[in-house]
């Protein structure tokens, strides 16, 4: 196509002016003491079955809050509330991602300097959040078990900016037949030597580890 | 953002190219006789698996090909292949769907007269693939039981260009207590009135009413 050229020199300015963005939002975050978490994941893999989880256990422990991203409807963010925590919604339209400017843009609803952690749900989309710093001050990628051990390898660009990788849904993984060593050799070539949590938010196991991060242990 | 008119400018501009190109995909499918299917969901909502049992089943019957995209691998082009049918990847490096440019630049390599369909297996993707018309006869959406009933809300773009949606994994509905009558609802107010198949690649479930519209019945 005769436009590439012209398409890269875009791309690249509304990456440079997103993090100069995530910049500000990054010493916004530090100036009131807030850790900011990025999930990222595909569409069903528990971002939000795993926050929920998270707000109803860590509630009495440490405050937390979420802003929440989608294309469409604010069920996240209706879901997330229910635990008693503030929960914006990000309707980000035919976008396919968060952008620094939209998390900044959300800011001013909360109250940052009363919050420990603050959660920034992003669309499921194993692709196009992985450009986007948001400002955060760690990316944890989710992965279900139902999803397929080769995921790491053919999303690169996303497992390779993780600080954490979630293995999600494990109460599934003798009904999908998850091939865990594989799986794990997998995340390893995407990411050496990341930090790996196995967890499920329906039976409670493995929430200890994801825990800790979110504590920022 | 400074940069934003520019930017819907840049955007208007590459759909136009691809509506362009995907037009002259069309009439050289429509001139060799081939159905072309454009396979789009989230990763692992089991495209790839579904094209593998489609191949074994239908061998005997028409004539199929696959043109797979991905960020990275050529894993599911090696899958596809050891059915016996040609399989070509297409490496789409950082970018997050197919579009008819590449499409048109892999068809040389199929000897489209003796095809009778041709699968184009898209990027794991919700979002953007939804945007890019590749030039096929039909659009098909996939959505797994393990990924939740309200995906078609939250994405609607995608579900909204669909001209069947398929539901996977019916054989792991009881186990993650998939709400049948609830997704059927949503896919219905995404996309009113649209088609609808409920199968299982792995136990066979359902895979007739697929194989009609891979038919074109």
């Amino acid at each position: 196509m005769t436009t590439a050229p012209r398409i890269v020199t875009v791309r690249q300015n509304i990456l440079k002016t997103n993090d100069h963005t995530a910049a500000g939002n990054r010493q916004t975050f530090r100036a009131a003491g807030v850790r900011a978490i990025n999930l990222a994941s595909s569409p069903g893999a528990g971002k939000t079955a795993l926050l929920e989880r998270t707000l109803r256990d860590l509630a009495a422990d440490i405050k937390m809050a979420v802003a929440v991203g989608d294309l469409a409807t604010d069920n996240d963010a209706a879901r997330l509330r229910q635990w008693g925590a503030q929960a914006e919604q990000i309707v980000t339209g035919t976008v396919c991602h968060l952008d620094a400017a939209m998390v900044r843009d959300v800011l001013p609803r909360f109250d940052l300097e009363a919050l420990d952690v603050l959660f920034l749900e992003n669309v499921g989309n194993l692709v196009c959040p992985s450009s986007y710093d948001l400002g955060e001050a760690a990316r944890a990628v989710l992965i279900s078990t139902t999803e397929g051990e080769d995921k790491p390898l053919k999303y690169p660009t996303m497992f390779n900016t993780a600080d954490v990788v979630v293995i999600t849904k494990m109460d599934l993984a003798d009904a999908v037949g998850f091939d865990r060593e594989l799986c794990r050799e997998n995340i390893d070539r995407a990411r050496p030597g990341v930090k790996v949590v196995e967890l499920s938010s329906r039976s409670g196991e493995g929430l200890a580890g994801w825990y800790d991060f979110v504590r920022g242990q």
